[in-house]
């Protein structure tokens, strides 16, 4: 089952290196990592998703809280997750197929921002289940390259994870 | 100066362990570091945008290209580069703020995803300069929390890093 994990820590050099070395050690099991900047520059925020049961989870947990310069963790509810990612697909499209991308992307709400003679860059933004929609709708037309960030999550409501 | 690398690895644990330890050790300073799925399972693709001045940067790409694991290293060159971070930010609004931001959302191509008695919280996918206009239309109102993804990059036009 995958979890997801909302964690503070300092912005520091060798804090990253920490945290993936605790994950690969122990052989816990990383479907996406993320580190962002937030509004506080001495802080930056990592969204890790785990594959584990509740037992796995709490031990990642536990773990995590004993590093230095982790600030907090916080596990995200399932019913109370928002979860995000972004994709960008460059897809082989000549004139006859630029229509036809045309019209998917406006039906999924997804955006074309490059186009050259034999391609066309996609950007879309929205849930994992979403991203998995496109992508298969775009994989006749040959995919050339993806770029995704993982997934970034927040909570529902006012609640913030500080 | 700011260089945007994309480095394609086997999905293997501990190689984004090896990575950021690499970093670390040297002192080079990340500025965001993204670890994300490719159309192949077996390999993945990070977009790392480190600081320094070419001789630095020259000096990351072979030290990377010297980690096993390491399939391929590429720094895009800014003129090729379209870039792109996703954002979620979760701001204070009562009922009487709500119209203000949902225009500022509306004008800067953002999206509310959700709402609260006293929050609304906006979804927004841009380049690094449009995300910070939105964050200063926002810091008025009370941002409560950030979340970004960090940067991700891909080349203009057909060019894919393979």
């Amino acid at each position: 089952m995958k979890h997801t994990l909302s964690v503070l820590v300092e912005n520091q050099s060798g804090v990253l290196s920490r945290i993936a070395g605790l994950f690969s050690r122990r052989g816990y099991n990383i479907e996406s990592l993320n580190v962002g900047a937030t509004e506080d520059p001495t802080i930056s925020r990592m969204t890790i998703v785990v594959n584990g049961d509740d037992a796995i989870i709490e031990q990642v947990e536990k773990q995590l809280n004993k590093l230095i310069n982790v600030i907090k963790v916080k596990s995200i509810a399932p019913a109370e997750l928002i979860n995000r990612e972004l994709i960008l697909v460059k897809v082989s499209a000549g004139h006859k197929e630029r229509g036809e991308i045309s019209n998917i992307t406006q039906i999924m709400g997804a955006h074309i921002i490059d186009i050259s003679r034999a391609t066309l860059t996609v950007e879309f933004c929205n849930t994992p289940e979403q991203i998995a929609i496109l992508l298969s709708l775009l994989r006749p037309y040959n995919i050339r390259e993806t770029i995704r960030t993982g997934t970034v999550a927040i909570e529902q409501g006012s609640t913030t994870i500080k």
